[in-house]
């Protein structure tokens, strides 16, 4: 006999970001995040002050890891930036490439920046009660681009599994996003560089990308 | 190559249960609801004057029906009683059964009403800001205990399909939800019928419905 999974409700906090009845949660603090930013000065000189603050933290319902289930949970994201750099996360391609993803503003203004595996770049702006719906296939990382805890709602196939290397591997994401005379602006990264035709193809291809690595 | 789906963002609109950018949507009316509630009488009754009045609404967001993508979308649905029954959806069962779904409350009181192949019940509470996951292989209809709109939003993996002939066929789901002194209550539905040895493992064993029924 199949084993029914208990139904369960999961109560959001607002103001803490919080989920209840989590099956996990982590945090990202400050020290977390060395080589995600441009100004690696800045980010130096933040360190003895920021270091051991969080920046953001996930907690997650996660009842299985198989095909055909889902993923939720809530991420919490501060305000403020390294230089003129806005605080984001470290982003990340889903390990079965063609599995989406789904991101619910709650609380807070904030970005979805999104790659494609050529290099195509797009924003979503995700302010409280945007669904931003990531297609399969793309880099995604959110940026905090306001004054307030960028709060949101997520929510995946569980059998999605994360890959938070191939940013680091292209020398970040192609576009940065940085502060700008009243608001936020999208300037290109010098350091990026192209995927070669051959991690394409397998990403599209479906092959594992610890196989590759 | 592979040919990529484009990012976007579905601003949600609570005051309407509206949401942007939908590829679809539907309305049920009151006429459409025939059959469903315990209280035949009250129904007739009331047809005059609901008939044609919307209980309940969707708009979704469907990129693909493929496997490992996921649909989302918003439902609103109306406050009001037939009888001492709440306004409740016809409910339904993932048609590949171990599709699980969660519901976000958004706006108003509303219920998740579960039930399993065997005839199990739960009840899971869905105000503003709780999430609530449907397991894989339960049967679920939402429903209305409030003063006001209800408005949740929804996701579930592209693949689940709906089957809404379940509940019918088994004369009703094994519990109702009825006003009570100062809140609901959920009584039994005394036509209410197990599902057959046969079925039940049918829907454990992930064989189409269509092909059963």
């Amino acid at each position: 006999m199949t084993r029914l999974f208990e139904p369960i409700g999961c109560k959001v906090d607002l103001s803490t970001g919080a989920m209840a009845n989590a099956t996990g949660s982590y945090q990202k603090r400050f020290r977390d995040l060395d080589g995600l930013y441009a100004d690696a000065a800045a980010f130096e000189a933040m360190r003895a002050t920021w270091g051991e603050r969080i920046v953001y933290e996930v907690s997650e319902f996660r009842p299985t890891e198989q095909s055909g289930d889902l993923i939720f949970g809530v991420t919490r994201m501060a305000p403020g930036r390294v230089g003129d750099e806005y605080f984001m996360t470290r982003g990340h391609i889903h390990r079965q490439a063609d599995r989406p993803e789904i991101y619910y503003g709650q609380k807070g203004h904030g970005l979805m920046l999104m790659e494609s595996p050529e290099g195509e770049v797009r924003i979503v702006p995700i302010d409280a009660q945007t669904v931003c719906y990531v297609p399969p296939f793309w880099i995604h990382r959110s940026i905090n681009v306001g004054d307030d805890d960028l709060v949101m709602l997520f929510c995946y196939p569980a059998d999605s599994g994360q890959d938070y290397e191939i940013i680091a591997r292209s020398g970040g994401m192609r576009s940065r996003v940085v502060a700008g005379d009243g608001g936020w602006r999208q300037v290109d990264n010098p350091d990026w560089r192209p995927r070669d035709a051959k991690l394409v193809s397998a990403l599209y291809g479906q092959q594992s990308l610890t196989v590759l690595a």
